[in-house]
């Protein structure tokens, strides 16, 4: 007898696609010291934290360091003041109506959307768009709902759904039954979104197979247009099918100060092996109070602090900074004559490769001749191939740089 | 077909411990509204933030809103200028040797504690101590590493090895071969501590067994005896077969601003079915990186201020605070002739209850009488019934209070 690993570990391709990007850069950088290298790659924001923020979160801290504020233990599912805003500000004004004990907060819609396929039986199908955020794909072949990658760069027993331009990145209604469907609209890595009616075939699908939607809706923020839904509980009857999840990372700068969340509605039911339904709500908490500890007490704070009057207007001139760097991409690639899509509601582009060229040689081109930065679109999934993420994370001054430097280039 | 549950969740037999004696005391309360109830349960400190702590972590949230300084998302195994300053100042000092990518900075040991079991097979047998810390029980049997719970409050298929007055604490080497153990020390819930020579012969037992020691050393800023490992690794050959959790919690006060971290060595392997050795530095940070996203910036720069000389000087002036309150509980109630365990080497006493009473009886009783709150230690696991739990980390006045009120009780 000996201890075991997971041995479902194995069986991770690891693409290390940032990891991979970071040694090109690096070469290129070595080979090339006087090189001013422009990042368009990886999806962070640039913008500090709003001034409310940083003013509530220091206060916060304060009280942290005084005998008769000081805060120990919080509840594992977050404090009741953050969770009220966050009920009357993102939902009630869209007329959805959740109780405070739906709402779960966390560090990171990424840890939430990785640890939640913890709550569902090894024996469900999972359904995910190609190309995908990897955290949904690799968070289940760990738990050993896979078989081993394929050829084409596909986990065995997984259903990939493809989102190219070929079908105007409208994924299809799966052909065979699937009990887990990950959406992510507006959607990384494509910076497409889903509207409504859309969304509803989804909703529609997942009622009449017993099948739950995991919605991942960190971008909603970006969203621009009418038609497009912020929460898939503005689509009727989601209640009973869909989780979703929500972050500060996008809309007010949180990707290093961690903090998210996840609704689940005591409606959303799945099944145990006789058929008998349970709520997923009661599960969920289950986990969180057994395997999490709360957030910390100052970043639920500043948190809160996102949704004062100072705060909102503050994250929303963020977001037009850097929906107006969006624009500058969008326009420059279209007048090259290049192919986009996304980037109207979500601070990602994505490009079509010019013909015959693959998503890393593309890389390579812009990276030596341009000096700028993207992601490579495999890195996403197999659909990816043949295309390119830009992300608009970046300064005015050096999009308009980037895009006049690829101008330039014979493509 | 429809989604199915994970059907482990149902096995968890909820005993809601905190739960309970909240109700308990609200009940009581209501009741009694004069009652003033003083609360030696819950095992969270009181003594707020150390300045120099609150100083960094302020001047790191400054840092945040401004461009020039701002961090968005960091390293998900944690910044590098925490983990030297824990490897040099935790661990160097104390003989032993790490490198910066075996020491993983994450939001808590409880997430730690309870996420680790993720990296090995479902096939491993798991042994705890009883009374033991619940996250280890629970969260593999959420795993699906365990039968339902027996008659006897014990989850088939798990090793539980009893610590009780007739064996003076020491748990005894498994009869049948184990996979992984589960060891906290100082322990919660019973506020004992074991022996250099003690812990080696676990170390010698999980070298021969091919077996690995999940090591909680929470509480080892407790520690005042000299014979007391406050690192597994002081222990020769401990890093080919242990993994080690530390918190910011106890020793700082912590628990509501949310840092901790563990340490895998390289050495430490695990076996696929082939009978292959690998790493399991490796799969953790694979975890961590899947599954998690760093901790917030500016608790990563309070947490390094933690070692600064002044937030030192801090530290142990609390520690002495909460040691001293500590020693008033074990005099008090030795005095009136209890056996009470514990709270040298932790902020934890753990009382006998008196002849023919339960946990739950003597929680009742002092509830009642004296009107303060412990934790009942059959709440710990089977064998914790007969024993009762008194935490340190209420101020000095009230622990002299509640031990003169205790004293005047007919037990």
């Amino acid at each position: 007898m000996a201890v075991k690993i997971n041995e479902n570990y194995m069986l991770i391709k690891s693409n290390y696609l940032f990891a991979e990007i970071a040694r090109r850069v690096d070469r290129f950088q070595e080979e090339n010291p006087e090189a001013d290298i422009i990042k368009m790659g990886i999806g962070d924001v640039t913008i500090p934290l709003p001034k409310a923020v940083v003013k509530a979160f220091k206060a916060a801290v304060d009280e942290m360091g005084e005998k008769e504020t000081f805060m120990g233990y919080g509840p594992e599912q977050g404090y009741s003041f953050l969770i009220k805003e966050i009920i009357e500000k993102d939902y009630a004004v869209r007329g959805i109506k959740l109780d405070e004990d739906e709402v779960f907060i966390s560090d990171g819609a990424k840890c939430d959307t990785g640890n939640i396929q913890e709550i569902f039986g090894l024996d469900n199908t999972i359904a995910v768009t190609d190309p995908v955020y990897p955290v949904y794909v690799e968070s289940n072949v760990m738990a050993g709902r896979s078989g081993a990658m394929d050829e084409d760069g596909k986990y065995d027993g997984m259903v990939y759904i493809p989102c190219t331009a070929d079908n105007d990145f409208t994924p299809e209604l799966p052909e065979t039954p699937v009990d887990l469907i990950y959406l992510c609209y507006p959607n990384n890595p494509t910076g497409t979104a889903l509207t409504k009616d859309e969304l509803a075939k989804w909703v529609e699908y997942a009622r009449e197979n017993n099948s739950i939607i995991l919605f991942d809706a960190a971008y909603e923020a970006y969203i621009t247009e009418d038609n497009i839904p912020h929460s898939i509980y503005e689509i009727e009857g989601a209640r009973e099918v869909a989780i979703e999840f929500r972050s500060f990372s996008k809309n007010a700068g949180f990707t290093g100060t961690r903090c998210a969340f996840t609704v689940v509605p005591k409606e959303v039911k799945a099944y145990d092996s006789e058929g008998e339904a349970h709520s997923l709500n009661p599960l969920w908490n289950r986990r969180q109070t057994t395997k999490f500890n709360g957030v910390s007490y100052p970043v639920q704070v500043a948190a809160k602090a996102v949704y004062s009057e100072e705060g909102q207007a503050e994250i929303k001139e963020s977001i037009a900074y850097y929906m107006k760097n969006a624009e500058i991409i969008r326009e420059s690639l279209k007048e090259m004559g290049l192919s986009i899509y996304g980037g109207v509601n979500s601070p990602y582009i994505w490009v079509k490769t010019p013909e015959g060229m693959t998503s890393w040689e593309f890389f390579d081109l812009l990276l030596s001749k341009a000096n700028v930065v993207g992601t490579p679109g495999v890195g996403f999934g197999p659909s990816g191939e043949g295309y390119f993420r830009i992300t608009a994370f970046n300064t005015l001054e050096n999009t308009k740089e980037a895009m006049e430097r690829i101008s330039k280039l014979e493509i």
